[in-house]
């Protein structure tokens, strides 16, 4: 058979991770604090269900979902997102800014499309997104990681990379970010919308969790502090509506949308236009609130008996990050403990995590005695089961 | 703002065209003849509101529908997929060998990201579909041009092209081929599968077209010739289901649907479940047949019609293709007119149609006197109207 292309090679590392990430999806025996999936219990399967019996007509909008449509996006989706999701947090954003993507992830990909060739640096947090940095990979950019402390990247050590590595993206989650829950504090997203401004540097803010804040007080996206256009803003609606439907969107200056939609084009055409009009319908009617409503009470109880059951049963010397909201926390283990040795002993007791060293671009041993854990997916009676068994495995080594 | 990467400006010259095509979609004062789309009225609306209506709840598949799901697909999409569109063609697939993508074109996407590194080859039909060259050339790679006669690619020049430029692919769509509507015969689908394993090549077998025959015999594809594992099958569910719900698919060996699940992951994690799970029951409740008897009715009508229009009102000297099936035919004018310069007078004259010469790779003024005309969405009054006003245009340069 004809030899892969080069990228395959280059990609083998995080691809190998992401692989395991979705094998382990749906083992019935197995409770999964691994996924990033938002509760089953929360997803509108009603109001998608009347949408759908309201609109899937001939005389409403039953041919514009099942046709082929416009490579933006479905217009007043596109709508809802500038009025509905971004207005709110101060960004003013035209519809020809507004590109709707095949989930949120996909954004990653297009801008790597238009951007990166290989050899390029991304500079992205300690620890980052192993599933971004696969796509990164894809496009052999060559991941660089920033230091990061409590509150996300430290701004001394971002700009000093800057100055060394000359990279095309700064790749950033500031918000209840993956793997760690952490989010980043006001002074350092507008240090980062200016070290993009200044530097000539795409600062990528993928934002997805955004909403989902279960305590503390909202903060502005970097894209708000970003006055050149350098900012590009990328979010899904996986998590406040539905990550089957695979919806996301990229809000971006349109000489980087006009790119974005040859990129698009030549990826996918567009994005699933059924999808979009339920969608734009489920915001159109205004169900949004009220859903955001009882999905944050939804994962809040579950972060809450995630907190409490790390601190009843875990042994001394762990530690935890107490996430504002997410999906995620990222719990450090005591005693030298191997995270990723000691998965096979989790799944043999019911147990599943992604262990910490996948999350470090860097490697020499980061993150290997850390583990992502997510609370998103499990109900609050098997977090503490989960968590329980968890503890008496690490006792056991220690 | 930091430069774009290469492949930006490689694709430049397909990206105009595209971005044209789409740019010319949906104005209500021209008929178009342009677009790839199906008849509207061919769409199965009612049956996708009554599926909704009765699988997309809590205790059916609404769950199922809106969570993340698997990256290969849904099990069940796929196994209608090995039993209702494959195995009546002798195609016996497993479930591990199909993956399902984010419609026909992604496939084309994803191969390339598993195959192509910047200078591979890819030999092409000439004339071939110019969407599918934009991809290529995002992927940087150099398309060369395979003679055509009257039945598809001549088996001599395919071989000496092989020899002299060492190609990855071999890019083809066999049957109702866009943009000529012609289709390859039974000892040439033969004859490239084996020249495919012979010299190592990747056969790409686009055939979104297929079931969409309105006269003659049906022709194995050239999958079924494969004895190597080097044909890839792509084929979509645009045609035969809905262009909305973006979905296709893609049979090939385990060993290439591994590597395009990787490329999955790092495109967008995986095609819309919700897309999936109804077009899915679509199959399972045994809709397929009768609707794609009532649509291959429709577009057999508008196919007629067109041909018909042709022989009426075109100027002696015109030369077209006579489809057994698909959505298009291809015109040649005669006279040395120039259907790309003729475009702004045929739009004036409220008439759309693709100017022949961006379907050539090789350039140089091929097809300079031809378009791509589709019946697909075009009522049969309004094809009528549109080749009357197109012949009065084209007879008064004569």
């Amino acid at each position: 058979m004809p030899q892969f292309a080069q990228r395959i090679y280059d990609m083998e590392g995080s691809a190998k991770i992401i692989r395991a990430l979705f094998g382990m999806m749906g083992d019935p025996n197995i409770i999964s604090l691994g996924g990033g999936a938002p509760a089953s219990e929360g997803l509108p399967v009603e109001e998608v269900r009347q949408i759908c019996a309201e609109v899937l007509t001939r005389d409403k909008r039953g041919v514009e979902a099942l046709q082929y449509g416009s490579v933006l996006g479905v217009p007043d989706l596109r709508q809802a997102v500038a009025d509905v999701l971004l207005a709110p947090k101060g960004l003013k954003a035209d519809l020809d800014e507004i590109i709707i993507v095949n989930g949120g992830l996909e954004t990653m990909n297009l801008l790597c499309q238009v951007y990166i060739d290989p050899g390029d640096v991304i500079l992205v947090e300690s620890p980052t997104f192993v599933h971004c940095v696969e796509i990164f990979e894809m496009f052999q950019a060559k991941c660089v990681a920033v230091q990061c402390d409590d509150y996300g990247m430290v701004m001394e050590d971002l700009e000093a990379k800057i100055k060394e590595y000359h990279p095309k993206f700064i790749y950033v989650i500031p918000t209840f970010q993956n793997p760690t829950g952490k989010t980043l504090p006001a002074g350092r997203r507008q240090k980062v919308a200016e070290l993009g401004s200044r530097y000539d540097v795409i600062v990528l803010e993928d934002d997805p969790y955004q909403e989902l804040r279960y305590s503390g007080e909202a903060l502005k996206p970097i894209k708000c502090y970003d006055k050149t256009g350098h900012t590009v803003y990328a979010n899904s609606f996986s998590k406040i509506f539905s990550p089957g439907s695979r919806l996301g969107f990229c809000y971006a200056s349109k000489e980087i949308v006009t790119r974005l939609f040859d990129a698009k084009t030549a990826t996918n055409s567009h994005t699933s236009n059924f999808g979009q009009v339920v969608c734009a319908e489920y915001f159109k009617r205004g169900l949004f609130p009220a859903h955001l409503e009882k999905i944050c009470a939804i994962h809040r109880e579950r972060r809450d008996v995630m907190m409490a059951a790390l601190e009843k049963y875990m042994p001394e010397g762990t530690k935890w990050v107490h996430p504002d909201g997410g999906l995620f926390t990222w719990v450090e283990l005591p005693g030298g403990i191997d995270t990723g040795k000691l998965l096979p002993e989790a799944n043999a007791a019911g147990i599943h995590y992604i262990a910490g060293a996948g999350f470090f671009v860097e490697g020499g041993g980061a993150g290997s005695n850390a583990m992502r854990v997510s609370f998103g997916n499990v109900t609050p009676e098997k977090i503490e089961i989960a968590v329980q068994r968890l503890a008496e495995l690490v006792k056991s080594k220690l």
